[in-house]
Formats: structure tokens, sequence, C-alpha cells
């Protein structure tokens, strides 16, 4: 489907029934297909995105790392949005990261985001900058400060470099600076102390984990939802999970995450490559097996798989039980 | 020695329900008291360990990091655990840490922790050492090879510089090198990989997490117990938890695994401190506090926090609810 | 455009001794100031660009770490390029920063860059991306592929998480891709085996060393040339030690050395700040002292120091003896 | 026991003309040569031993990283210590390494020492514990109050994960409890800085660099002297470029350090083993070739080399030149 193709953009635009500014639910980081000459499939980026809102996400996240947003440039980043955008139509809140070396060169981009039309904006603390607790905060605030839509925190120290702090975090969501956290640190300490924290402090954010294999124990001690790069092979077992979590079942949140775990491992096959293609390359794969992509490009300069590499992912797509999706 | 020629434990040694070759439950890693002059306070020592038995735990980890058995001489390790022995007196399983920088060293402690009676030893990759996988595949072979108690690797790349490779510790398992693994490792991902890779090789190990403020997730996703430095503190806590979860009832486990987490903050007080003085040394206050020993005195060069820190961390622990111990 | 297109460089054009592509010598990375308003001091940036050219250095770096480029957006980038190549009048070869996440982004840095008239550009591998080393020398490749002007690669790991491999840069050299490489990794051996790897390829790289106080030895080992913040501060000191060196007269470059290292204790001062308010500030309180500049205002969020460490700079500047500029 | 009492270095022993309480000159790292059974192989030790002394080095350290002493049991500890000081037979100073977790342990290690005859004892910042910087200080004044030898702080954050702070290092010269600093850090910037902070406070310390292939920038700056691993392979070009250094002919020195640079390549032929594995192992091959070895065995779990990579070591070794020694 191409995004003009979208039967219910314009007229029939819905308000989402999560704000923007208070997200909670499944929220998958979408990524983005390309073309052989490295350029963005945007047809195939509008299938996508129809299928994790068709499958009941409560937001998408355009831009992220999943996205390789890194790889790309201002042209590129706005066909992306633009496609995003209008496919999603209003249905869900579009999140945009922002991701750039420090605040200036991240408004700039916020800029560009919100000329698109996005519902909120993600950006991490300073990268290649070398700062402290009180600059980060600052950093943060001249971000919010430049931007007319909610700005959530990325806190990816593998990325950055810097863990954000807990209590710097709530007191910026305090201020009005944050609307929330993605929390991709894997420090699971470091989560519920920020997820207690938050309640102490009136629950000024939305706190989201960002690990898509202990998503059961992160809904139980209280994430207000999920940003899952997996989601975007298999979003609605995360709706699932999601909806079973709200009603308490948690025996049968259980297996739906064991499975997704068992899905996960995708990301573990492609041996001796590098962290940006051995999991969002696997993700790709995955999603071309399944129909959802033409091809699983990824941005130059990470290169294809071997074939041993793709079999082995397919072959744990196909265990999972995943159904294709009919291209249009 | 086997357990049951211990002397002193005599006609009341009842049989353990939970074997040292299969660890399931909770097994708190025993702080170590000590006199003014830095010798081990063994009267204290014994009022703990008589605590956490009393409190219902399914084993006892001596020598641990909460231990503070890096600090501790030969003469002192043997003290400890002679107490430690004695006091369980067979009630439940003994772990003992035998924590030095590779194998020979490491069998050195694991021939003196055995000759003090200990049921199983705990013991980490390679300190100092800098190898590969095979290589530390092999010191932990080598380990077993010389150990006639059962051999539990400790997962703690913080300390130890190596994350342990979840499928080498499975495979070890299944070679019978290895009983079970303590993570402390805080990589809650790696942590399901684990379990997942363990329950598909037939449940070789016993795996056991050391993040005691996200027992309720790592029970959720299939954790065999849990190694919580905070249980020196509140034991009986942590058995109602895992009751709980046998149970099923996780909507139960919540709560205490939230009050738990807020008596944990304790270790985040001593700001400025280091790392071993902050967690350590605020587990001692709390217990002196709650009349479990008789002195919160560190191993030197640990020294004593200041006043403010220690009414801020019993603040804590009053807030918590718990009753003092009364002195024997 | 070409350098000799410069419209008002003008008939007092000079030809660079040195060329951008083949880098000998001392090579300031030029520090950005700042009015209060946090817009560029295109006036004090002038100044010091004529101290550093009257100097006698054989080539400027701008919009390096030095020149705080991380903080800049792109229409200040542009500003200081432009008051750079102006008052070079093409004495001294211009080198541009062109830092981002990845090639594309990089090469749009690029263009700015080169319609700005500058000699060569200086890049590091990917920041934010998590990529292996043949996808960071295909990186290279990229930015080469579209840059008109020489290519320098920027190894500095403790801002990109990643450590250049000196056998890929030798042969990236070979290749024509780099033009030679800025080294700030601080991994003396790793230094010396470059050298000796270029050196053995037939010298395809101009290898410089960004580490300050260490140039007597770097240059003892065959160091190309040198890009030393502390440059900015005293450069005919620099300029003097790289005579000496080239004179073999090592006994006389030592106390040149020993110095400077004694001046660089200015970085050390701001106790309790980030890595970036310490070190440019440091030498922008220096330079304001000097005359230098305006004033030592850093990029927001890095705010001033406070009066004592302003003062103990200042002490150690005035016991190194040097002699305050006369603003014009 | 001091150095004058063993009883079977006799009548022949000869004062050093370094004193162990201020080395100056070339101090090698001895390795240790081991049996095929993993024992220590005393006749290969006492012929390396030898080697060095005749070829005119100013100190031996046995029992250093160097001299896999992590991988060593009590016993062989002995053994190393008694075969080195009846070899050296008190021509030179024999420094030993005391490397274990804390203070208590190391002192364990120290009366082991000091009792074999050792002129002093090396060793570094607690490993496995966290540590601040009052604690680490007081952890070698614990150590220094224990021992009767002078002792010198071993810098190695690789191995232990702290870097030693030169200002309280030299505050500790100072007070008297360190006789030296060997570094292994690799800091060159904080190796300068010690060096000039150990002037300024008149030179309490010794000040050893471990950094074999930067030797001529380190003597330049101010080294006391050097403890090369590489040395137990060519002990006569260190002893020949200390005499060059001493004289001011840097001329000369560079080019013994580049045919050094160059043997030091031999650690970097082992692609894909342990760090352990790959610099010792190569300093084993290498000694092997040349006679002074019996076997190049390491310490398990350290495995042996593939055929390649042994050609590829001792085809480094024959294009250095270096002159088989004939074993007795």
């Amino acid at each position: 489907m191409t995004p003009d193709q979208t039967p219910d953009a314009g007229a029939t635009r819905t308000e989402p029934s999560v704000s923007a500014s208070h997200l909670r639910g499944i929220v998958p980081p979408v990524i983005t297909p390309f073309h052989a000459d490295g350029e963005v499939d945007t047809a195939s980026l509008a299938r996508v995105v129809e299928h994790l809102v068709g499958a009941g996400v409560h937001g998408v996240f355009a831009l992220g790392s999943s996205g390789e947003v890194a790889y790309l440039g201002r042209e590129q980043r706005s066909v992306v949005l633009d496609t995003v955008v209008r496919t999603v139509a209003g249905r869900v809140p579009v999140l945009a990261g922002a991701i750039d070396l420090t605040a200036r060169r991240v408004l700039e981009q916020v800029d560009d985001a919100v000329g698109a039309g996005v519902d909120g904006v993600v950006t991490c603390a300073p990268v290649y900058a070398r700062n402290d607790r009180a600059e980060i905060a600052d950093h943060f605030r001249a971000i919010a400060a430049g931007s007319p839509v909610p700005v959530y925190a990325y806190d990816i120290p593998v990325r950055v470099g810097t863990k954000l702090d807990a209590a710097m975090v709530v007191a910026l969501g305090s201020e009005g600076v944050l609307a929330g956290v993605k929390d991709s640190s894997g420090d699971d300490v470091g989560f519920r102390r920020l997820v207690a924290a938050n309640a102490a402090a009136g629950a000024p954010l939305s706190v989201l984990t960002g690990h898509e294999v202990v998503v059961d124990g992160m809904l139980l001690l209280g994430a207000d939802g999920v940003v899952p790069g997996l989601g975007n092979v298999d979003p609605g077992a995360y709706v699932r999970m999601w909806d079973l979590a709200q009603a308490g079942d948690w025996e049968q949140v259980r297996p739906e995450q064991d499975r997704l775990a068992a899905l996960f491992e995708i990301v573990f096959q492609a041996s001796g490559r590098s962290g940006d293609a051995a999991g969002v390359g696997a993700f790709k794969v995955a999603m071309h097996a399944l129909g959802l992509l033409d091809a699983p490009t990824m941005a130059p300069p990470v290169g294809p798989f071997d074939a041993d590499t793709v079999a082995r992912i397919t072959g744990i797509v196909r265990a999972a039980g995943l159904r294709e999706v009919a291209r249009t």
C-alpha cells in the first residue's frame, strides 16, 4: 500500500485514544525499509506502519535506533516522517527521533519533524560531547524550550555513553520538560527505581521500556508501556501481552513473553557482525520473510547477511508460527 | 568432610529439604560482622545466620561479595565458615564463596571450605587474568575436577570484567561441571536467555538471580531462586515473595517486591562513597539498627558512614516497618 | 570553491608551504569564541587565528572538539569557517571538522565546509551507530568518495567509542581514501604501531598526534605533526619544539615540552566539572587572560567556572611567563 | 630475611649497584617457564634469569603479569622466588609481585616473598573489591605497614579496573609508603603528570614505565626506568637504549626502539586468542626459539598456538637478528 492509498487519511481522521503527552501501551520503533540504492522504500514503510496500526499498537516511533536514524540524511528523514504521518493518519500518536550531538543540532531536527506533523519527539543525552549531570539536564531543557511537541528522553548508554539519572529525569518531568522516558539501558534495577521515583512524584513521566524480552516483568513492576524493536515483526503478540497484563492475568502473560523471547533469538544469529547489522538486520530479514518488506536491505555501510544466517533467522520465524502478510 | 560428620551439628541435625546440587528458593549471601579490631564477630554472625534460617530461607551463601570475602584472610575465612556451618547445623545447604584469581588459587580455597563442611562452592570467571571463552570454560572444569562438592558459577562482570556466556554455562551444566549460576550481571535480557537455554537443555542448572529488586519479574520468567543481599535485612519478605510466586499469586508478589525495593534505597544513601562501602555498609547499618549486629563495622580499609547517612538509612528501615530483633 | 578563488583573500594570498594533502608540523584545533548570547564572536575568532598564524603554525583545524563543534548549529558552523578561511587567507591550510553520526550526515557538513573554502576535512568513526571494522572502513570510503578535499580520520575513542585500527587506516591511506590521521586515542603503543605501519606502506598518511604533553616523545618516534589544543594558548612554544625536533636537538625539546606540560595543568583545575568544561574552558580562561578572547564563554549548556578556578588557571598561565596580547 | 642472609648466595654475592628502595634502569618482569604438566620448569627459569642478569639488567621482577602470577598456586610461587633469588645471588635487586584481591591477602603473599629473600614487592590496587581513592590509599598503607621490604605500586587498569591517581601515589611516596610505581596504564599524559608531580615533590618515587615500545619517549620525559616484558626476549637492547639515553644520544635511542617495536609485533600474531595467551605466549615462543626455554608452555587453561602463529612469531624473531642462546 502506498501512502496516498491509506483509506482513512483525511476526513476520517480520528482522535488517538492515547495522548502523545502521556503514552501508554505498545509503541514500536518503526524500522526504515530501503531500496537497493539506499533510498527509503516508502511503499514498504507504509505497509509496515499499516501492519502495526492494524495490530492495535498504541503509538509508533519513527527514526529511532531500529529505524537506522543514525544513517539517514536530512532529506531521507523527511521522507520517512511524511510517509509515517500520512499512513498513520491520526489513528495513534507518532513520535519521531531527533537524534544528534547536542541541543542546537537536535532542535534543527525537531523543527523538521514538527513540520512533518509528528506528535512528539524522542532525544537522548548529548552524544560526542562530554557533559555532566547538570549540563545534561540543561540540554533537555533547551530542547523542550524549543519544541512545540512533547519531548521524550531516550536512555541508551550503549550508544550515548551516558546513563540518565532517575532523579534527574523525574525532576525534569515535574518541571514539564520531559513527557516520558524510553529506557533501553538494560539496567533493571535502575528501571524499577525510575518507576518508583516517578510514582512518588505523582507520575509526571510516561516510563517505557525498550527491552522486548522482559516486558512481562517490566509491566509487573509498573512500566507504562513498551517500545519493542521486535514489535515490528510481531506487533500482535505485544498487544496481547499488554491486554493480559492490564487484566492482571500474569500466568498468561508469561507464555506470550516466552514465545517472543524465543523469536528474539533471531538477533543472535549473525555472529561476527556488528551490533547494528545483527539486530535491525534480523528484524528486516524476518519482515521480508513475512512479506512486510520488499527487501531486507540495511543502510550502507551495513551489508547483507550470508545465506546461512538468513536461513537460521527465517527458521526461527517459521517456528514461531507467524503468518505471512500478503503484499498488496 | 561430609555434612553429617560435622561434630557439633550432632543429633539435632535435620536433612535439608533443598539439595546443594540443585538449589531452589531464597539463598541470602550472608554478611560478615566485624569487631572494631577488624576480626570476625562470630556471635553476631551466628545471630544473623539464625535469623535467616529462622525466617525460612532455603540455603545460605557465606563468603560472597556481601560477605566482604575479598577483604578476608585465610584464617578469617575459616572462622566464618566454621561459624556458619555450626550454626546452620544441616538445616539448609551452606554454600561458600571461593573467590580468587584463577583455578589453582580457587582450589586452595575450595579445600579449606570443604574441610569446614560446606555443601557447595561459588566461584567466578578468572579475575586479573585475561582469558577467552574457551579458557574460562576450562577454568571452571579445572575447579569442578578438584572440588568434591557442587560448583556454582558467579556471574558478576562489574567485579570480574567478564560476562559469562549463557550457552557456555548451560553446556557446563550438561557436562556436570556446574550445578548452577548466580547471576549478578544486571543483564536482564541475558538472564532470560540463560533461563530459556537451561530449560531447553533439560534444566541442568539451578539459575539464581542476585538482583534483589526485580525478583518478581525474574521469578515470573522462571528463575530457580534468589541470592538477595537485602535478604540479610529482611529475609522473611523474600520467603513470602517466593511462596506467593510458587502459588502464582503475582498480584501479591508485586507489593512485597515494591516494599523491598523501597527498603533497598538504603544502598543509595552514602553518596560519594565506594561501591563496597555504600552497599554492604548500608546492610550493616540496617542490621545494627535491627539488633542483628553488635556494630556496623566494615572490613578495612572501608570506614564508617557519617551520622547523617546512618540517620537516613535507619529512617528508611523504620519506614519499612521492620521489627527489631532482641539480641541474645 | 578552491582556496585561490576565495574573493577576499585577494592579492596578499600566499601559497602555503605545507599541503593539506600531507600535513606536517603544528596544526592547532582552533577554539570557537562566543558572545554572552551563545553566538560566535567572530572578532575574537579572527584574533585567535591571526595569533596562531603569526606564531608560525603550519595549518589550522577549525570545528574540532576544542572548537566545541558538537554544540554548533549549521549556521554557526558556517560563520566559524567563513571567519577562519577569510582570516587565514591562504597562508596555511585550513582543515574543518565534519563531525556527525554517519557518512551521509557527515557529507552534508563536508558540502558546507567545502563551500566555505576549506582545504581538508576531519571526521571520525561512526558515532551512535554500532559498526564493525569493515563497516567503518566503508564509512570512510563513502565520505572520501563524496569529498572534493582530502579527508583526515580523527581517532578519539573517548567520544566515539571506537579505536581506529592501525592496519585499516594505513590501508585506507594506500587506497587514497585518507590523507592522514589525527590520533587523540591516548594509546601510545597503538600510535607507534601506526607510525611504523605507515612508514612500511610508503607513508601514505600524515600521522598527527593530538596529545599536547607528550609531543617530544611522539616526534622522536616519527609523528608527522601535532594538533595541540594547548596550542591555542601558546602556539609559539609548539612551533619552537617542532623546529628543535627537526634539528635533532632533543635535549632542548624536552624543557620546552616540560614547560608546556606544566602549563597544561590548567585543564585539571576545574574539579567536579565535565570533560568539555574542564578542558576547553581552561583554554578559554587562559586565552581571555592573555587578551586573545573578549570573554571565556563556553557553548551552552556549559557554564562558567567559579572565581577560584579562574584564579588557579590564570596563576598557572602567569607562572608560564606568557605575554599578554594587545587586543586590536 | 635480608638478601645477604641468603645462605646459598654465598661468597660470590656482590652488592647491587641499584637499590631496591629506588630502582633505576631496566627491570624485566621475568616470565615463568612450565613443564608440560603445568609445574614450574626451574632449569629454564634459572637460564632466563642468568640471561637477563648477564645482559646487564638493573633488577628483575618475578611474579608479575608476564610471570603469569595469577595462575600460580602458593607452592609454585615459592618455587619461582626460590629459583630467582638463588640464581640472581644478590647481583641485582629482586622484586616479587604480591598480587591478590586486597591488603590482608596481599600480606600473606608478602610474608612468603620476604621469606624467600626478595628485596621488594610489587602490588596493585584492590582487585574484585570496589574501593574509592581514600580506601585505595589505605590499602597501600596497610600493605606497607606489614612489609619489611620496599613496596612498589603496579598501575594496570586493564586488569584491576582502577587507574591510580598520580597525586595519591606521589603523596604515598612522600609518606614513605611507596618506593615507586610501575605504570602499565598506557596513559601517556598521566605518566608525564606523574613524573612531573614526583619531581616537584623531591622525587620520593622511582617511576617506571611498563610500555616496552615507547621507552624512548618515556626516558626522554624523565622515567626512572623500564619494566619491559619484551626484555625477556632481548634484554641487551633495552640495556643499550638505557645507556644511550643516559648519555643523551637520542638519535641513537630511536633506532634501537624502532627495532624493538618491530620485534614487539610478535604479540599481535595470535589473532583470536586471549590477551594473556597472545602476549606472554608470544614471549615464550620467541624465547623457546632462542633456546632460552625448554618449551613455550603456558599456565593452564591457556593452550598452545597453532603452527602458523608460531611460524609468524619465529619469523619476526629471526628478522630481528637475535642470536640463539646455547642451552646449558
